[in-house]
């Protein structure tokens, strides 16, 4: 028999990484709400006209297709049959109308077409499900790897880019990670450099190449823009502005200058300006926060603020991306103009980083507090009254369920990191005072269940 | 454009519906961890070879399967596929090597086997992930839906019997659902009963019309035993086997007599007394806990309890079901015997059942507990200060993004069943007391925040 195997680009959660996953997605979850999101899960099929079209000719490659049941065999003629079989035998071909969800924005958007009627605006919601890719897996890269989104429709407030950068910080507050930078820009800023600069038309070819910055430096960008056709002045004067120093609102004012005659340059400068405003009237600050002239994350789909989270002193990507967006339901055929703006945590890369920098606490380890270790049938039956009494107590609880050696049991709790053993021997039995271990410095005492309990829970 | 649909069989989960989704799995889940299970999660897609012949003919024919992306007309020659084009024109056909997850155990069995050297035994899971059936949708069957399975393997040890049902009850404690009852069964009496009424060898036959008992009713289950060729003999032994009348203890004690020469049936009463008397030494009782003879799911698959939990007064089947299996890994060609069990809760019957009873509790309709509320500019900026006040203190909290009439954002509120309204007027501005308002009675009153807060949270 074939040894059994994962298929390539997925992965199994065993105890361990489930219980740091869900450290992630439970913080996640939790702010999430505490903002006013409310959950929604959509199906892992969609039928393959929804999401047929909507994500480029390279997306729409990496979909993956079901097949249906409806055997072709069973709509053929006996003689083509005859000849389908002659040329591969052994496969029943089907014709595919399902396909696996591919991101959660589109079936966020099919669920707010479809039920447009029940819901109130502005519609809040997060989702955390799972999306399919058939890509070439790679290091980080997975075939099969969970999203987590949350998104605000029905209404252009800034109010919304503002608790979004309230999110992000208190995640990130949460997770343990101090070190990291929410860099935010504006469509309007990128559309005002592309006036100045005299590239209207070309914001495209201008704002893929800036977008690389990090990666390749001025030259390599600069490099890539002459072999495109833009002149040496252009690009001066596109480093001059990429170069703005200062803090935030420093960059801010100094822009205004720049923009005096771009409307769009000017819209960005506002609307940036007043989420950094709002952050006052939060009674926060623009710590951590960095208005970056040069982000330019998927230009096409977002029309204002974008956003992007990068985590200092690891070698991984943004952790977090998001931005508005002036149509939601447009590839629906909708009319009308729902504005949202939305932001997506990668918990695959959160979940590096964290490893990385050791940021998980120790208690995600093991979901057992004590393991209850006894000697014999008679001492086993006298401590399962205990399991009860712990567990009442709200502790998570085991007991040993064999008669086995002592050693075995505390094997058993070495290995699952257990941080408790109560030992149950005949004496214990007969005093009520039970051996307590400490499993981390192997430390022992003799203490009542009601001090234990006590001890263990305050 | 095509109006978007849901493909047949599945189901959107809106935030009404999942606040109700994840009160009942967030109640398993903390319960599965009481116990010391700790999580797994496995990939939705599965190699082919790890699905086939496992859920033997009919269920195979369920397995959705995804088309690999080597198109096969890449691996064909230019004759072949001039053929293959003129049998069906508009369709690349291509071999399929995947497989979408059928249930939650076969998986489990493969991570066990892939990795038995990490694992320690006893291994105690669980997992909650969907899974997907092609069948005929109809009320109450999916195509997509949820398992939620725990199971312990790599030991006989009854006091898991034991620690099921105690999770059991718990689980139906904390769900509010107070009339339901735990069925309790062992295949040693079944097996048993076929030896006394001479029919070994004819188990099959015999405990799929008892099964049907609840449903057909004595005459029916007859009538399907007659036809089979069962004797009358038998049939009036066997429902007088049935019948056994008592409490639990009361029905072991009269069986114990009845199998006097039966090994296999006795080995059943010894196990099921001995399942009773932990419950005991857990200090809990066999109230809800009923030993019913003629249960007898899957036979084929268990080999020592079998448990079904059936809530009463609702047309609704089994919403729990599990039992205790010999050898996990067999289908993977493991020579190592593990013996596990495990249990299985049915969210959608659950939520169904629960849905009917109306007990699911009011709190959880909703996710945001206050809207904040403003007339302009003015008090907007000043009512984020509260906003942030009221979630530092862990309220759950939203304010209305937009300046606009103040019964449009109540009438959110109203829709969105935020319990209270705070509202920020000039004068609650200059004054410190705001206008709090139970959205539901319809009281309201003048208090500081800072008393507020107390009362939300107190």
């Amino acid at each position: 028999m074939e040894k059994p195997a994962l298929p390539k680009g997925t992965r199994d959660f065993g105890p361990a990484e489930m219980a740091k996953r869900q450290f992630i997605l439970t913080t996640i979850r939790t702010i999430f709400q505490k903002y006013g999101f409310q959950p929604l899960e959509t199906p892992a099929m969609e039928n393959l006209n929804t999401l047929e079209g909507k994500y480029g000719e390279e997306g729409s490659k990496l979909i993956y297709k079901i097949r249906s049941n409806k055997s072709l065999r069973a709509r053929l003629s006996g003689e083509k049959i005859d000849a389908l079989n002659s040329i591969y035998k052994f496969w029943l071909p089907q014709k595919s109308e399902l396909g696996l969800r591919y991101d959660l924005t589109i079936p966020f958007a099919r669920y707010v077409v479809m039920n447009r009627h029940e819901i109130t605006l502005p519609f809040k919601r997060y989702q955390v499900q799972p999306v399919w890719r058939a890509d070439r897996p790679q290091k980080g890269r997975y075939r099969e790897f969970y999203q987590c989104d949350a998104d605000v429709v029905g209404t252009d407030s800034l109010i919304c880019e503002a608790e979004i950068i309230l999110m992000i910080k208190e995640v990130m507050h949460k997770l343990n990670i101090n070190k990291y930078s929410v860099k935010i820009n504006h469509r309007g800023i990128l559309n005002g450099i592309a006036e100045v600069i005299a590239a209207v038309g070309r914001e495209g070819e201008l704002f893929v190449a800036i977008d690389k910055l990090d990666k390749i430096g001025e030259p390599g960008v600069r490099k890539e823009l002459i072999e495109k056709g833009f002149t040496s002045t252009q690009l001066d004067s596109l480093f001059a502005l990429i170069g703005t120093k200062g803090n935030n609102r420093e960059k801010l004012t100094a822009l205004k200058t720049t923009f005096a005659s771009s409307t769009t340059g000017l819209k960005g400068v506002h609307e940036l300006t007043e989420v950094f405003d709002l952050l006052n009237h939060y009674r926060a600050d623009d710590n951590h926060v960095e208005f970056d002239i040069a982000l330019a994350r998927g230009l096409s789909y977002y029309t204002g603020c974008i956003f992007e989270v990068k985590i200092n002193d690891v070698a991984i990507g943004s952790v977090s991306g998001g931005g508005r967006y002036d149509n939601l339901t447009q590839a629906f055929g909708s009319k009308e103009q729902l504005s949202g703006v939305g932001i997506s945590f990668g918990i695959d890369r959160l979940y590096d980083a964290m490893e990385e920098l050791k940021l998980f606490p120790k208690e995600t380890l093991s979901s057992s507090k004590v393991l209850v270790c006894h000697f014999d049938e008679a001492t086993r039956a006298y401590a399962l009254g205990l399991v009860t009494q712990l567990r009442a107590a709200g502790i998570n609880s085991e007991i040993y369920p064999d008669v086995s050696k002592l050693k075995k049991q505390l094997d058993y709790a070495n290995k699952k990191m257990i941080a408790f053993c109560l030992v149950v021997g005949e004496e214990e039995m007969k005093s009520g005072e039970l051996t307590i271990k400490n499993m981390e410095s192997g430390e022992q005492e003799k203490l009542t269940i009601t001090t234990i309990i006590h001890k263990l829970t305050h």
